[in-house]
């Protein structure tokens, strides 16, 4: 059963790892991985072009109250990603500009919460990426117990702490602490192979013969036809 | 009951007040009021980093039908702010670039909607401020009665003729005329507070610290645990 | 019945008028149209600012499955628009930048799509321009059979191969091919329409002058009051 | 701005006038009062067949806890119907079969409310009416101070205690204290025109002649066509 | 472009071949089409147990505006079922009682509308079976032109009048009238099918034989492995 | 990394227990453990009354795709529910009648699923319970690889196989099963003392002296004031 804890001392994964992680996007990392760990479309990010990657210190809190998110603080370390959860859908904004001071001075690289933000044009201003899946301005209180860096459930993944997020434009991808190795590898052999499909792709080639489907759309039943036979069929 | 009635001369909020309350975000506004006025997190900006505020002219309109929005341009004055609300749920985009020249030569500081908006690009080049729930090239008619400056419901809060709004990137906010003065009291002895936290956070401070928040976690029975105790735990 | 089939050597509207109609926003031609042709708001540009227009190329997919994307790039030509629907609900980001590649190469000028995009910072460095339901890293498989060219539904509108596609940040409009002419001459009159509506109104006239709306207003029983007549009334 | 405060002793509507709402559906009243009063249509009911009215109890709660249902639950009396809203979304099942007991036995009519409700197969067997917006088994707190009979929003009303609350299978009308008695002569008014209608219309009377609306289609430029001629026009 | 035209004298499919479709249910039947003919999960039944089949007439009205209902019922004929939706997204209640009881002596099965209703229960009662997208009170006009029998897009389909719609607990299903006696007889062939798959289910065969799924699981490359050893990979 | 997998052998947790489950409700069971372990209020019976237990048998499919319920029905054993998610958001009607027959026979006692059903007026006849996020007459196709009896993510909640699903009117609540006799513990000292408030609020005493909420309500600063000098107040 979930206690009212608050974990500390949790093992990171390492940051050589997470760095090269981040240089991925999270469309690489989330094919890499066999096309797992997305919490879902609704995470976004309220600024445009950022891409990042760190440790996951995660923090379970009753809807309408931050006050889990003071306790996380004093649990991160640089090149952390504060992950921020509710027990019930919540959209307030519980977190904004002077969380994000504190976590800006402390190296945290960003948020990721299933929940509001607010002061979203300070956080814009100061550089510290978000993606939320709300932005308002409503206000929270201090009053009710949660957990720090216990396993959560974001969207539709579970993480733990020190499991890495990588974060852009595309949204959030949650990839394991034990897999981050194996998925680094197949993130580069996925990139090699995607650089000569893109240059292939310019010089005019088909995915039809790239990829060899035309034996698969035949087998599939699909056959061409021109319009004006199309048109005339009896339909 | 509610009549078809354009009501006119209505009592406005001191501009010089209005204006303080601009240079506040809708954040601290909204705590200064003690966490009331939000109309809810749908009201979203068509442009990054406007800021206004200014006194409510209100319209209540039928869905698919902007009549009533040509009926209460006659009655803006400079340091207006439009807002309209359908009396059922509506996409329409039931204004655009036509009707914000015309309230722009009027002084009128932006609009908010609980409806759609089109010709958002132009809106943009001409610095017309929005917030609306939707964006739309669904044209409207002009065939049904409606109201103007009668109390609307715009979300969760009730606006009435002469309240002010304040709008930002985090939404928007509706401050009762009544509560001007109080709330501009309120939003000074906030920023304040929130100025000299901010400058204990970015030297380190802890929330948990700066609030006294370590009774209330043991008060609330939240305990310290490695995550190897944690880990080893019988769970 | 839907037959699995790849429609060849389709009918298009002429290059020029639509690069007539790419000079009108979606409002517009809306309007012009009969206010008829929009699959709805739930159609987001990725990008600000882009507006361009079309020859329709569709495509009716699997949802979570691209494959019939690969046929279809086989069936482009410069000036076309990708048209992509799933034949149920999808969120998946079936689209990227090795497909926008290829298409660019083409000189396809967007795509608009009832499912989800990704690779989405790319896109728009790309300048290869967008509209979707949804953002996703979530990526998809080959499959399963569908079919291109044929006509599809695109929220609440029927796409038939060729039918101009019309995109800006107002969303998407659809012009079937029979009637490009008949809108393009709509358009024209409305834009004259428009401009002289502007000058009026930047010139202080109202809506209810311009429109001869006031006896419209009375026939409705809309009546005009002062605000303490109005709050005096027993209600 | 909104004190934590119970307010005792409220004015509430004259229950024989209440009683007599409650014989019309929230159809005919919303009708009647002029086309408003709708909360909206995500206010279902949990049961079929129940049509209820009542006067307002109006409970203002934070999200996640349900103290101030306790509070209210001393302030109602026989004939009144419990409104619950939270001051920011919430689907939680704040309400369950323990507080229904309570209310029950102190001749509460049936609960509205904008969040969740658990409890349901308890509350269709005892009879115990409810609409809500959710049904959730999610548990609540008794952490947070909120307000019982304010002046609440209740989706798109306003609902102040002693307001009349009428309910039925088609959702759910707000009557203000002041429009009771005005509302009923409206309704009774409407009740007779539309047996009237009912009856012609089982007598195959067609709406066109009954309300004349043949000149207003002609006006409209609405035009009659057969199928053959519509199918020959060049479109 | 769109008229405002009332379309007489309509092409319907013949009342026995759409008998015969009412047996099937719309999953059967949208199977036999080739999986297609689905508006979407979003029409819902305000009853159990219904099941019908009917000539479609087509109705597009202005959202908040029921009049093109009453031109529709002039054009009505037994074994009908009335199709109704709106130029941009509603959920008024534009359908209620007064209308099932004009429609109801004219032989009309029912009612399916991508907008509300109201009067449910009456409906219920009454035995007139809809499907709808929401239920509502709210109230329309009757002031703004639109069609009758004209092609309209309801959800993700087009429907002509003279289309069959078919409708049960599973939601809704348009058969266009050109493939009602071939969709007929796959709904037969697939009976047939499906009664030997229930034999042969509730004697205990898997479907993973019956339909030969085991090579092709092991094509895709799924394996088996106990749990004991999957918990026992390094992962 | 997420495997095509079919794990056999798995570890269910004890009938008996899983039987004493049953007979608390969802409210009861997610209180009892803490207030977590609900998926979410999107999870819908297609019945009322129903009220099962069962040890979770997890499928885990790509959208629009049944393959994997195939493979996971040679797995089930008598008390099992069946719980299937996609591995992106989808309504198809990937369940129907078939599938119930053929695990009706083996003793499943009900599905779950974040995806759509279909065939639902068969599914209550049978009476084979359901939970789902739709219904959908949508068809799917038997394609490409998923898991049985992996961890699965459904709503908010993680599912492993042998977990407890409990799910009735209120929804659903899953179990871990290493948690299953301490929340059975939890849940019979829960029943006793909400016993106890029963009979006390039958008979009349109010939660706030109960639960002694009367100080709480004090030092949150809440005050009571009858309604004539709250509106009184300078406001």
């Amino acid at each position: 059963m979930k206690d009212p804890v608050i974990v500390t001392d949790i093992v990171r994964s390492p940051l050589d790892a997470v760095q090269a992680l981040a240089k991925h996007g999270t469309a690489t990392v989330h094919e890499a991985m066999g096309r797992v760990g997305l919490p879902g479309p609704q995470f976004r990010p309220i600024q445009n072009g950022a891409h990042i990657a760190g440790n996951a210190v995660t923090v379970f809190s009753w809807p309408g109250d931050n006050l889990m998110i003071h306790a996380a603080i004093e649990q991160v370390e640089p090149g952390d990603v504060l992950v921020v959860t509710t027990n019930s859908p919540s959209t307030d904004g519980m977190f904004g500009e002077l969380f994000a001071t504190a976590l800006q001075v402390r190296g945290v690289r960003g948020l990721v919460t299933e929940a509001g933000v607010r002061d979203v044009a300070d956080l814009r201003d100061m550089g510290f990426a978000v993606w939320s899946t709300a932005i308002s301005a409503q206000g929270t209180v201090k009053s009710t117990p949660g957990a720090v860096n216990i396993p959560i459930t974001l969207g539709n993944v579970t993480v733990s702490p020190g499991d890495v997020v990588v974060a852009d434009d595309d949204g959030v991808v949650i990839v394991p602490r034990g897999d981050v190795e194996a998925t680094l590898a197949a993130c580069s052999a996925r990139l090699d192979k995607e650089a000569a499909s893109r240059e292939a792709f310019r010089n005019g080639q088909l995915g039809l013969d790239r990829y060899n489907l035309r034996p698969l759309l035949d087998s599939l039943g699909v056959r061409y036809v021109t319009q004006a036979d199309y048109l005339a069929e009896d339909r």
